[in-house]
Formats: structure tokens, C-alpha cells, sequence
């Protein structure tokens, strides 16, 4: 008799936004008349830019005409998109990654989930706690972590790394050794980010101990300030160390639309096996690329025009953030984040928990936002809202938190 | 110090295709003047039909106004796509497959490579021989297997099912019990099938010592005959103990567009957890979803004009399978598939191995196959050439193959 995978039963109820999707669903049910303001899940609202449109439509016609048709696309992805990737994400920013370095994927969902794989089940993972699940829920369902305990709402054999207002939200170096270390700057969910200089010292830290980083770069965008790196590589050392995870969802508006790419520079490596050959079988082995027409419209993210038209975008966003920064904190909430990051994240008012606040925003204000325990126990009592929403939507939900 | 997942390292050499890749890459770099022929790889040649170019043109649209942008997609694939799916390919059939068993994907390669993640690392597999790799690589990758052995050309602890002539390319049932068994119908790589009959055994067989069935039915456009299956759940019973896998890729040309499906029958069970709800957590947790362009684009492929104008295209490549199956029969070579299978199956002449057979062809016609070995031990001695070239070089490979 066939037996199932027996780490995926150690997961406790369902993936996050599941649960805050059936919540929501079961309220408009029951109150088909209110306009509920959607502030929770990190889906954005603005359309593809035309430089994006445009692209699109000319790789569809191109698939359209046998001689510009294209089958299966090269294992890495294609090379006019990787170049662009390599010389705008990178050389233009003085760091040293080539185009065959980058592994073109569907989005970093599926990198951040699949990346694990490449490494063995004995390794010990170090997270941020609050933390992006997935990150975690993946290594669970390998089986690389022990059991869920219900007192601290953490897995065992897992190091957590608490991000709370008494460090700024940023982890410190933990006291016992981790192998794969994930982090995320600007961070989801908390919005914070960390000092090119307190970057330099976790991959300082990993090459001292052997560990690697999986840096997710998802919201390197919305970075403002001077000071905040848009890339591990620009730390020195980086190279031997850590993989990079980025998403055109956020910066460009991919959310269904799917692309990202990752990075493994050729200088990682484990004993004599590098992780780029291990990620490349990986690629090779079980994925076929991402779509023509969709790396067509990652090419024209870097257009010039694409470049302007996404600054614009992402300046929206930002303001959005801004509404929402300024104007919790003038009702007396607590806040941060929203200056280098998408997200807000705001500590629950009266001692409410996350997942009291989010019924009472959504009862009284009708409006959602993202529990923070739902990220992890260090997020209890926090609440995350999203930039993402309309400018009106945005100033709406505001005012109707205002008023509570 | 991180460790590596060390079953990669069990994998011996590069993905097969990889490999052909940089084969014909270096004789076309010393011979740039000869015109190749690439009937290898399993791509299709032909472009897309209008009826989904028109709808991948709204779609993108659509995707660059505010009011119909489409963020992240459910989980599962749009309703519109996964109803189009239980209707066309399930309910028209005769076949109890409902909307919400189906799980939409970026196509079968990436989930006949993911599935396996669900079941324990304990379960034993049991695969034709010659097989699509991916269904055994990814086993290995994942260490449901021992180690290679380069004397059997086999892993340990995977039951194989030679598939030869003297069975007609049809496995027997195991004599050791499998607890997950991989079956292919329309074949990759041989081009043979199964009957009904046949197919119903298999189903008998799974549900009477429990295990679980993973049927990849890519190639099932292409089936021409009354008595062979279109899906598995034609069978009675197969609800309890079948995966099934399909792709858009070779019935509507989508090997760049990307687009599968998986179906999961909630009746699929071991205890009391059924197989749908770990599969729509590994979806929920580590997918994104298709792009709304291309899950659009799957619609079409279900529309009046879509269905006339695949109808065509598939007729087109088994028209090619005819001219390669009688061609090459006439002129002296054992063959066989290309009936209800854009493949052919050809036994090498004079006791070449695959291998020879594939330097051979390269270097006195210029026409690129896929050597059988390639698939497993027993694809020694067999090559397998694709009916996805055009009409025009299909006919001069098959005249190149004659004149020799």
C-alpha cells in the first residue's frame, strides 16, 4: 500500500492566505451590501504597464507566424532576458553576476519553494520570526524540521530569529549555526530593512560558518533610501555564499502574469559541487521555462520606456504607503515600515491579538488587512497592511480606521 | 558547513536532451555549411491557432486596463479553464471528473516531476523501460531510489517494465508490488498504446495491493483507434488509485506557451488523507498559478474555431507520422508507434547501438533522433524519431534516410 508524504500532516491548518481568503468570503456572504476594502494579500491593482502591453502583443503575433514560432524555451531562459537582468539588475549596480548565473522562473514563489531541494534533509534552517511562510511550510513538507509545537508556534529544529521593535525588526546573528540562513529585504511583512553595512555582516557571518543565504529581494524596488542595498552582491564575499531570489510581481505588476529569476553564482559551492550545476539539473530535470511572451514582457521591464512607465507605478504604490503610514500614525497607531517597503506594519491597538484586530477591522471598518502571528509568533500583535490597493481604496480604508 | 542533497549526485550525466543539444551544437559548429534535420527533441514545429492567438491578444488586453487586470489567479486555475477541462475531456466522455479535482499548471513535465513529492520516501516505483526520464530522475532526486548501477544501466530499488518487442511495447504487471507505477499511454518514447482491456487491468491491479497510478496521457490527441483509452478514468475503479497528467503541448503546440493540468479524484485515498488535499497544499504553498494569458489561451483551445483548427494541426503532424512510418518500413526498417503517437520506433539497422545509430544518422543524413538507450537499458538498440517537424523536412529526412 501506497504511503503519503507524512511531513506535510505536521503543517498546521491551512496556507495563511487561504484562511484569510475563506474569512473574507464567509463575511461578504453574510453582508452582500458592504464594500469591503481588500489591504491583506500582496496582490497589486495597477495594470501592466503599455511598454509590458506592447511587448506582449508582439510575441503573441510572433507565435502566430511559423517562422517566429518558439517551442521550448532554452533550460535558463532566454538569452535576451537574462542579459537584461544581468546588466540592469546587476552590472549597472558595479556587481559581479553574470547572465548564465541566472535562472529564469515563473516567479519567486516557486524559487523560494524549490530551492530547498538542492540541499540535504540534515541541514538546519535559521528565519526571521515574523517570517514569509513559505520559506518554512517547504522545508516542513521535505522534511527538514521536527514537529510543530502548539505552546511556541514554532517548528522544532528550526532557528528563529526574533524581528521585534526592541532590534528595529532586523534579526541578529543567531548564537547557534545555522546551514541555510533565509532573509528578505525590504522585509515582508514587517517593511523594515537592513543597512548595506548589516548586510555585509551576515555574509561575513556565512562564509565564516559555511552557511548559505537565501536572500529574497522580492521588494527591492520600493527601496528609497541611500543607504539599503537592492542586491546581496553588493556585499563583498556574496558570492560564496548566497543565492538571490527576485520577482518581477511587485515591481512590474507580475502577479498573474509569473516571472522571477534567481541567482546562483558559480563560486557556491560545496566541497568540489557547485549549486549552480545542482540548480541547473534541477531546472533541466523538472521545469520547462517560463513562457515566450512572458520573458518578452520581463525584456521590456528594462525598455526605457518600460523603466519609466514601472518608476511611475511603483511611486503610486508608495504613496499608497505613504496615506497609510502618516495617517495611522496621526490616529495614535504605532507603525512602521512603508518608507523602503510596500508593507506597513502596525501594532494592534488595546492588546487585541492579530487575529482579534482583523476581525474587528473587518466587522467595523469592513476592511482586510494580514494577521502578523499568521507569519509567526513574533508577529502576534502586529497587522500588516498593503500598499497595493487604489490610491481611493487606499485614503478610504485610512479614514475608516481613522474613525474606529 | 551546508551539505548538499547528495541523490543528485546518483544522476549520471546531464538530461538526456542536454545532451543531444551539444552534440548537434558541435557538428553543426565544424559543419556550419549542412543542413540539420531535428527530429529529437519532442517539439512541436507548427504555430499556434488563431483561435488562441485571438484570445491571448484579448487577454493581454485585458491585462493592460485597471478594471480587467487579473492579479494572482486562484489556486487551482480560473474556474472558466478548469470547467472547460471537466467538460471537454472528462464529462463529454463519459467520465465522473469534476471541476475541483483539476489542478491547472505550467505543464506536465513540472508536475509528472513534482507529484512524487506527496508520497513517502519509503514507497517503491515501478516504470517502463524505456521511460520518459523525468519520472525517474526526479525519484532519485528525491532519494526514493538507490544508488545507479552503471552495469544494469538501472537504479536500485525501482522496479522496471521492459517494454520490447516481443510484448508489443506494452508493460506486463510487476511481479514484486509497487506502491506508485508510472504508465504512459500514448507511449513516450515507443508510440505504442494500450487497450481498454489492458488499461482496466492496470486499474485492478493498483486498487487490489493499493497503489497509486500516475498516468501521463500528453500524447492523447493523437490517438486514432476505437479501443484505446483517452483517459484513464474510462476505466471502472480508477477513481480510488489514478493520478492523470495532460499538457497543452502537444494538441495545441504549447511546448513554449506552457499549460497542464493534473487531475486528483478526491476518492484517492490512503487512510483517511486523500491525495487532493496534499496536492492542493503543495499547489497552495509552492505555485502561483499560470499566467491569466495563458490559462486564457487554454480556454480557447476548448472553443468551436479551437477545436477545427487543432483538429487540423495534430492531423498535420500525424500525416508526418505516416510519411516517416511508411517511408522508413518500405525501405527495409523495423518500426512501430506513429499510429495513435506522434513517435516512431525503429529498431537500428546492423546491430548498431542507439548512440551509433544517432552519430550515424547525424553525420550521413544531418538528421537529429533520439537514441532509445537514452530512455533505459531497453531502448538499446531502438531510436525514436518525432512526427513535430514540418511536413517539408520530415519528407527529406525520411528520402535522407532511404538514399543511405
Amino acid at each position: 500500500m501506497f504511503k503519503i508524504n507524512e511531513n506535510y500532516l505536521k503543517l498546521p491548518g491551512s496556507y495563511l492566505f487561504s484562511t484569510i481568503g475563506k474569512k473574507v468570503a464567509a463575511y461578504t456572504a453574510a453582508h452582500p451590501e458592504k464594500n469591503i476594502i481588500r489591504l491583506g494579500i500582496g496582490d497589486v491593482t495597477q495594470p501592466l504597464a503599455p511598454a509590458i502591453i506592447d511587448a506582449m502583443h508582439k510575441a503573441v503575433d510572433e507565435m502566430g507566424v511559423k517562422e517566429t514560432f518558439h517551442g521550448y524555451a532554452p533550460d535558463l531562459g532566454y538569452e535576451f532576458l537574462r542579459a537584461a537582468i544581468a546588466k540592469n539588475d546587476y552590472a549597472d549596480r558595479g556587481c559581479d553576476i553574470s547572465a548564465d548565473e541566472i535562472f529564469v522562473s515563473d516567479g519567486a514563489k516557486c524559487d523560494s519553494g524549490n530551492i530547498q531541494e538542492i540541499f540535504s534533509l540534515d541541514n538546519r534552517i535559521a528565519v526571521c520570526d515574523p517570517v514569509y511562510p513559505v520559506y518554512v511550510d517547504t522545508n516542513v513538507m521535505a522534511g527538514r524540521t521536527g514537529n510543530y509545537n502548539p505552546q511556541t508556534e514554532q517548528f522544532e529544529n528550526v532557528i528563529y530569529m526574533p524581528c521585534v521593535a526592541e532590534n528595529n525588526f532586523a534579526p541578529e546573528l543567531p548564537k547557534e549555526t545555522p546551514d541555510i540562513i533565509y532573509l528578505c529585504f525590504p522585509n515582508n511583512p514587517t517593511g523594515s530593512t537592513i543597512t548595506k553595512a548589516q548586510l555585509q555582516e551576515w555574509v561575513d557571518f556565512a562564509n565564516k560558518v559555511g552557511a548559505v543565504i537565501i536572500y529574497d529581494a522580492a521588494y527591492e524596488a520600493y527601496i528609497s533610501e541611500e543607504d539599503v542595498p537592492h542586491t546581496i552582491y553588493e556585499c563583498e564575499g556574496a558570492r560564496t555564499c548566497a543565492i538571490e531570489l527576485k520577482s518581477f510581481s511587485k515591481n512590474a505588476g507580475f502577479t498573474g502574469t509569473r516571472l522571477g529569476y534567481t541567482v546562483v553564482p558559480k563560486d557556491l559551492k560545496c566541497k568540489d559541487v557547485s549549486l549552480h550545476s545542482l540548480w541547473a539539473r534541477r531546472h533541466g530535470t523538472k521545469y520547462n521555462g517560463a513562457p515566450y511572451i512572458i520573458q518578452r514582457a520581463g525584456e521590456a521591464v528594462y525598455s526605457d520606456e518600460g523603466k519609466v512607465q514601472l518608476k511611475a507605478q511603483v511611486a503610486y504604490y508608495m504613496n499608497n504607503a505613504k496615506v497609510i503610514y502618516e495617517g495611522l500614525k496621526s490616529a495614535g497607531y504605532t507603525v512602521s515600515g512603508g518608507v523602503n517597503a510596500p508593507y506597513i506594519w502596525l501594532k494592534t491597538p488595546d492588546k487585541m491579538t492579530s487575529w482579534e484586530f482583523f476581525d474587528y477591522l473587518l466587522e467595523k471598518a469592513n476592511v482586510v488587512g494580514t494577521p502578523g502571528s499568521g507569519f509567526g509568533p513574533h508577529g502576534e500583535g502586529y497587522f500588516r497592511l498593503t500598499a497595493f490597493g487604489t490610491y481611493e481604496n487606499t485614503v478610504a480604508a485610512v479614514e475608516r480606521m481613522k474613525a474606529l
